[in-house]
């Protein structure tokens, strides 16, 4: 299979080589391992010399390949912890979900692929300068036309949507939130948070907890990467200990009557 | 919003009692905690009693509830395993991927819903009374329009697809499934396996280099649940230690010339 | 070498079937496998048959037999964290140490191993059927010639003792105890104290910090069983998850002159 | 209390401007925050200013600081496992233990203190460079009273003891020394091996299976070490993830008759 002008691929030499690239015929890369051109037509999986004789591969990049690969003004949500959030909430193609903040767009992106084009992100950043460096990161991963963008504090101003599917809520203070979030969700919808302290998950749960959310619980996700070997299998010495405390709720309605 | 008659839906009083059912108006539900009446038009989100006076409330499903709540003949997928794996493997709404062996169709499910009714999961499974009982579920998740089910070992017999974008194995031996599967996948695509045990991890391993195959690596994903309590938060006790190595790996081409 | 009359040994079949017992000649022990009579003279490693045929061997106990084992009142302290908490105090052979609560006495009797003859465990509970069911551990162990026990709060009346090495704190409010443990220790002096709530930890942490002591860390220790079997190597499925965060802090003196 | 000329001091102004001292009246000590005269009198838990007027104190260094100290030539031993290991193998003041390799002497010190002046280490190298080290690593820690070292390689000459509590394992091959330590081990005592890699603790348990050993487990042991501020809790981003898997074992003697 080809690669189609505009769609983007990652050159792959090894973890600390690849270039996520969005495919130009001709167009030229610089990297520390030499320079590579890409040809006219492209194929998926190629592999191609830079001129100092290196090899690199064309490969589909994963979504974490595009998440972690954004410009980033801001911390990042890990796929490790993404995957998770978005299968507790329920989400796939089609689905509705709401984001704040935006940050730099990575979960964004992850989003944006599950929900896919008949699907719909609206997602709220009250950082002008962190709203701007998302958008352009988003529409260099080619997902902009499913993304709606919002600079506002919701937790002033509200939403101004309603019957999302799921809420997904990276910021510092959450709790200011969940009012809000509360009124955009549709009943049986989903609360999804993550905090880097437990402080915050705590006064977030509490927050949930009066406005009658129900289900609530929370977990970390751990990764930890396995060095395999020729003479020997073991687990890599450092990994990321910590990133946050992923808390999931859902919303319900009032007993009627 | 109401919900739509055949759609499912999660009455949930706990973690304890929660059922997943397929709204008909009027259906009753049979529980340790009564009986449940389902009403002729049902709220998302709405309170139920049942009668002896328990709330359940009508809720989305997670994927995970979903995929866990299936009739299960083999041991399934954990969503802490899945989200990594669809994430590594980059696949969104729209995507053609490959699933062998089918199993409980837990996996299935998962994928289903990520690649959405226009995407495509081909599913493999070689003992029938598997393949029944995953069909079975998949049906009943309201997911089999975009599911293709074949009753047969591709270490033997080939997939029979080609420019696959992903392939996700969940087999005793998964390196037998190495060449097949290398003949299926898009230049670029992704492998994708589970094993429990280190030595399957590393003959597979083996098998993906020999063939060629690029960026293999593995993880370990691990999910540990947070007690919050207002008097104290803490990790809960005991938690699942391991359910397999992650493997994953990318098809390239050889060098043309 | 000879098991002494008197000597704990661990008689052994399996990690279902093992039994901490006072060696007498002649003595009669009676298992859920049959009857093991010990003989005249007991060698250490030896192999015995119960009266049903099963084979059980006279073990070393290791440190964790004995305390693992002690008869229960309350939660225990586990290897795991006990190992770390000794050595991150600088314990040894001939330490002067103490402990408070005394619990169940599982943390006394791996003090008193390691304190040896030479050294001394100040030992203060303030709950009498706790104190009781500990010295009787602790004397079953063999180890009560080097403990001291006293039945008092010592939040209220002090400790009466002074320059202590390391104070090991096991209560549910361990910063009620940071000023009596300061009196108590040497300059230099180790804290070491075990809880199992994040609010416990933070809580005796601004304690700590009032009182002047330095070098305040917290950990938490994990154990992961690997299974290892011919046909595959793998972690356990299931793990204790969290005991407790352990917190650490060193009595400094203030400035003189 | 006093520091007594000659004893080890940890002169403590955070985790990275610490120094482990030989106290000596007058001695001064040059650091990254200035230099820092000891007092012919010096109190445990003093604090120093340096001559920059930073405060240092004098704490009582814990076995972790004594074996992380030591000069490297090897990777040595965490006290995370140390401790478990020493617990698992129910040695205390005055046990007799063999250790074999020395490496650079860090598990060597923390047997030393816990075995005491009563007890006994017999530690076995091959490598000159290594041992002659470790043998200036233990001095400096006060402890070579108690510690036998041998330039020897145990599994072509044996270890030349008998009746040992137990043995300390870790070199690459640990499966070349199952042999010479039973014979080495009274009845009843333990083997405690540390390896990096699954496949060496699986030759290791083949090798113990064979030669009779019995209740034969491996752990891996992690530490975790948890951030506290007044502004929030968490566990620190990044952690060692792997230093090793422990196997322990226990000689039994064959069925007599």
């Amino acid at each position: 299979m080809t690669v189609r002008t505009g769609e983007q691929v990652l050159v792959y030499h090894s973890e600390r080589a690849k270039f996520l690239v969005t495919f130009q015929p001709g167009k030229r890369i610089s990297t520390h391992l030499g320079e590579i051109e890409l040809p006219e037509t492209l194929e998926w999986g190629a592999a191609l010399q830079s001129n100092i004789g290196k090899t690199f591969y064309v490969l589909r990049p994963s979504t974490s390949d595009v998440a972690m690969k954004v410009k980033r003004t801001t911390t990042i949500i890990y796929p490790k912890d993404a995957g998770w959030m978005m299968l507790e909430a329920g989400i796939g193609a089609g689905s509705r979900v709401l984001e704040v903040g935006t940050g730099s767009g990575s979960l964004t992106i992850m989003l944006a692929r599950v929900v896919g084009p008949e699907g719909r992100v609206y997602s709220f950043e009250r950082r002008e300068e962190f709203l701007k460096n998302a958008i352009s990161n988003v529409e260099r991963a080619g997902l902009a036309d499913r993304v709606e963008f919002a600079l506002r504090d919701p937790s002033v101003d509200g939403f101004g949507v309603t019957d999302i599917e799921a809420a997904f809520v990276d910021v510092p203070e959450p709790w200011t939130l969940v009012s809000p979030v509360f009124d955009a969700l549709m009943g049986g919808g989903a609360w999804i948070s993550l905090s880097p302290n437990v402080e915050q998950v705590k006064a977030t749960w509490k927050a949930l907890k009066e406005r009658g959310f129900v289900r609530i619980k929370a977990v970390e996700i751990l990764e930890r990467e396995i060095l395999i070997r020729e003479h020997g299998v073991r687990p890599r010495e450092r990994m990321i200990s910590h990133t946050g405390y992923i808390l999931s709720a859902r919303k319900v309605l009032p007993p009627s009557g």
